[in-house]
């Protein structure tokens, strides 16, 4: 858990992750994909850093010595690569940006606060110097998070909370922990691990994602109908704004007025920099049991999920695929997918051919995996549902951190691929499935790059569900960012219109600050403004996020 | 479900509940108490409702035609009685008072809207009149929640919602339901039970409280283990603020910033006033068991409460008693208590003689309260429990709405019976037991009126529990108030010293606000104060709750 440096070197700055991790897409998925949307003609790289456009720095030499002198002279950085890294996060926009050279919204310099107090100090200079402040953790935003746009302010830093990175504190018999808010998915497994514990939170971003980050975009992991989302697992915060400290002490409950923590929660840096979370932590499972099922539609499945999550029997890991992604997921999989296990031909003699894909997962000790899963299965079957072994299930265990890196695949090769999802309430579940589907499928089609447009339900909550969208479509060249427009901006008025939340776990950003009047109205949009103005009365935290401008 | 006229007649306003339905103490209780804590010589009726010193009304005769255009001339009141009924809530020193004819609290007026849209418009009226507005749902608060203070206003009225009583939709699919935030639980509990469906909340106050007061006051219930605190419940919300609505759809979860409804949640009509809640709901359980168990000791217990819990195999009702708690209530039992059922000759002969007496309670089809019963049985014999038969347990289900009842002979005898609850990790359940039970037996022993002090785990979760105290002490004649201060202040203070919150569920209201600074620090104060006046910027909300002056 030592931190050796700052960090973000290993992320690249055009696209997800470890380059030298990066799996081509195997030759069968292209061939399909080259069929069914079509692609580039020739290969499309990002530029070299060296030909990336960076404007330079605003940040005065006063205020540059300011920063150092709170936080060391190493932990200040404005290298080129350094700030480019901290340009953008990792949304679709953001990566045919940062490929096609394009870094305006890179901030002035990267600061590395090393403890809440230099945090603190940071904050006050940066109101002092008009300076904006984008706290920045795993940098994975896929909704412009953490762009470094400065507002009305002379200039902007990226706040990198990687020194943040302990896990200060194990209850473990209230089985709790305080964990640094820089500290990254993989190291605060680790950490919990080696003392018999997890924190069971794994989103797509879990490789680079930090605790910080989870809490200030109110995020749901691919085990979180069974762990629980990460608003459920905060049991206290420590957050340093421009005019203070919060510092809620972790409580299992409590009555005494509004509950605080959930105002920073989600509050993506606009509030304030939260530095600490007090987490709910779980056993670490002897077993996790990953299994695939089939069911004759995605109406019969979801009729399914929604059954076993009523009855308190549902799984830990509970997914859905509608039938556009269970078709195209079955013909891009190799051997071990679901298309190896079962097989089309077993599918059809079931009944099955054409049906919906499920993963479900079970974690926990063996006696409990084996008891609850036949408790599951019970049902799953009452409810029209086909096992079909555990080989989908691992093949799903085994690729779930891989999708960001297939992007890049895709990017290269002129494809335009991006996900976005809502929640609604069960009875609303396939409605807006299709309301959402079709927005995509006619914006996309009136563009002349019909897409591919998939689902799947991946959080099961007893009222509702959440929808996750894919499209894949050939990317419009010279015109990316307006065909991208077009089609965020027709499935996220069809996700309001039809009864949905505007985002279920990717947060508002700056992609969805349009669609927070519907979400909250205008009377609570003015609420939280008025709690903003009184945190950062000067408006240096995180400018052009999540809410309008006060 | 009709609503036939402004009601509040049938809570009696010195008391607790309906006269006519109060069951006398039992002769060898009284006797018990006498000989523990002493009782007044002679028996102390309330005054007369005609001896009550009520102030005359403030409110100007175009205010009062005012309010009567808006709401129409029924709606209105300020009858001797209607002001009386409406002066206080039902905490120890509200009965006091009331019952020494001290209505110097009572509101100007009492207005009864029958909509959502008479509520805006109220709001908007006493705006413009400088009239404080006291939303009024079951009126039970015991924290002098409803206390009619004016704050800077020139009057103040009681906003009584018993007309927005209806169940206005069902979603059977998604296991939601719309309120009106005057439904009384009762009737919210028939409305649904209709459509086989439960609320399954059940705070003490059940029979009077209200949907918009369980909200308000981040309520939780009896069974709340099992179904979820009301704050785990709410799906949706419409609020009326004097600067207009909020107005939150149902949605089973969202990323989309900071929970807003968890602002209107616990805010105890300090921001406007919860008219309509969404709730999730549950299928009406076909059967319910009670059951006793005994532990060694209170810490013993404890320590399997949290063991079931951590399991994901807790009871729906899990209570476990001190030995205090246990030693008394098996005294003050007739033969159906846990006395009766099981008799001290048996638990002496296993052991358990002087340990705690446990009411667990399970909910659900026949099959599945079977099923949850074997396996949390099995763990709590491992953990040192004794099953001592149902008895205790139905006893349990019988009494669990009398208690306040019993307050009312206990005054009339000279006898104070307080109750004060906290929650905190369960690494810390047995310190602050220890800490707040020693802090009310110093401060009532100090006066010359030594106590019974009595505790309860009531509510557990994964990472703590809950703690609920009773105290039982002779009155101070002529010093009730100042004795019940020190009391109050001497427990509360070492509630906060170590580490409990300052309400699990009784909420803040006028009793705990000297504590939120501790609760939710200066910083975290100031924010919810700049949102209040965001959405009440006249401050005609139920000034003097909650938060202190803006």
């Amino acid at each position: 858990m030592d931190w050796s440096g700052p960090v973000g070197a290993e992320m690249s700055w055009w696209g997800w992750g470890d380059p030298s991790r990066r799996q081509p897409l195997p030759e069968h998925a292209v061939e399909i994909l080259r069929d069914r949307v079509g692609m580039a003609t020739q290969l499309r790289p990002p530029v070299a850093i060296e030909d990336v456009d960076l404007r330079p720095s605003t940040l005065s030499p006063d205020a540059r010595a300011a920063l150092v002198a709170a936080v060391g002279d190493c932990n200040v950085c404005d290298d080129r690569r350094m700030r480019i890294q901290h340009a953008a996060g990792k949304g679709y926009l953001d990566l045919v940006r940062q490929r096609a050279g394009d870094a305006h919204q890179a901030p002035d310099a990267v600061v590395f606060p090393g403890s809440h107090a230099e945090v603190l100090a940071v904050l006050k200079l940066c109101v002092d110097l008009r300076v904006a402040v984008v706290p920045f953790g795993g940098g994975t935003s896929v909704v412009g998070g953490v762009s470094a746009l400065r507002g009305g302010c002379l200039a902007v830093i990226a706040l990198d909370l990687a020194r943040l990175n302990s896990l200060t504190e194990i209850d473990d018999e209230s089985l709790t922990a305080v964990f640094g808010a820089g500290l990254r998915g993989p190291d605060a497994e680790a950490a919990l691990n080696a003392n018999g514990l997890t924190l069971g939170h794994f989103p797509q971003s879990y490789e680079y994602a930090s605790i910080g980050g989870y809490v200030a975009t109110r995020s749901a992991g691919q085990a979180s109908t069974g762990y629980g989302r990460i608003d459920e697992l905060v049991v206290g915060l420590k957050c340093a704004t421009p005019v203070g400290d919060i510092d809620l002490a972790p409580m299992p409950a409590s009555a005494a007025g509004p509950k605080l923590a959930e105002l920073f929660i989600g509050s993506e840096g606009t509030l304030g920099v939260i530095t600490q979370a007090a987490l709910r932590v779980h056993r670490l499972p002897e077993v996790k049991r990953y299994e695939g099922w089939f069911f004759r539609s995605f109406a019969e499945g979801a009729q399914a999920l929604r059954m076993v999550e009523q009855s308190g029997a549902s799984p830990d890991v509970a997914r859905l695929s509608d039938e556009e992604e269970t078709q195209l997921s079955m013909a891009l999989a190799g051997a071990g997918g679901a298309k190896g296990a079962v097989g089309r031909r077993y599918l059809g003699l079931r009944g099955y051919s054409g049906g919906c894909l499920a993963i479900f997962g079970w974690e926990g000790t063996r006696a409990e995996v084996s008891r609850r899963r036949s408790r599951t299965a019970a049902l799953l079957s009452q409810a029209g549902g086909l096992a079909v072994g555990r080989s989908p299930g691992e093949h799903w265990a085994k690729g779930r951190f891989a999708g960001p890196y297939l992007r890049d695949d895709l990017l290269e090769r002129g494809v335009m691929v991006e996900t976005l999802e809502t929640a609604t309430q069960w009875s609303n579940v396939m409605d807006l499935h299709v309301a959402v589907a079709g927005a995509l499928r006619s914006a996309l089609t009136a563009r002349g790059t019909p897409a591919l447009v998939m689902c799947h339900i991946s959080h099961l909550y007893p009222t509702g569900a959440s929808l996750y969208f894919t499209f894949i479509a050939r990317q419009e060249i010279g015109s990316e960012q307006e065909q991208w427009q077009a089609a965020k901006m027709t499935a996220c008025d069809a996700i309001v219109a039809n009864g949905g939340t505007i985002t279920h776990h990717h947060a508002i950003g700056t992609d969805h600050m349009r669609w927070m009047p519907s979400e909250v109205g205008e009377i609570g949009l003015l609420a939280l403004r008025a709690m903003k103005l009184a945190l950062d009365p000067t408006e240096i935290m995180n400018p052009g996020k999540l809410l309008k401008d006060a």
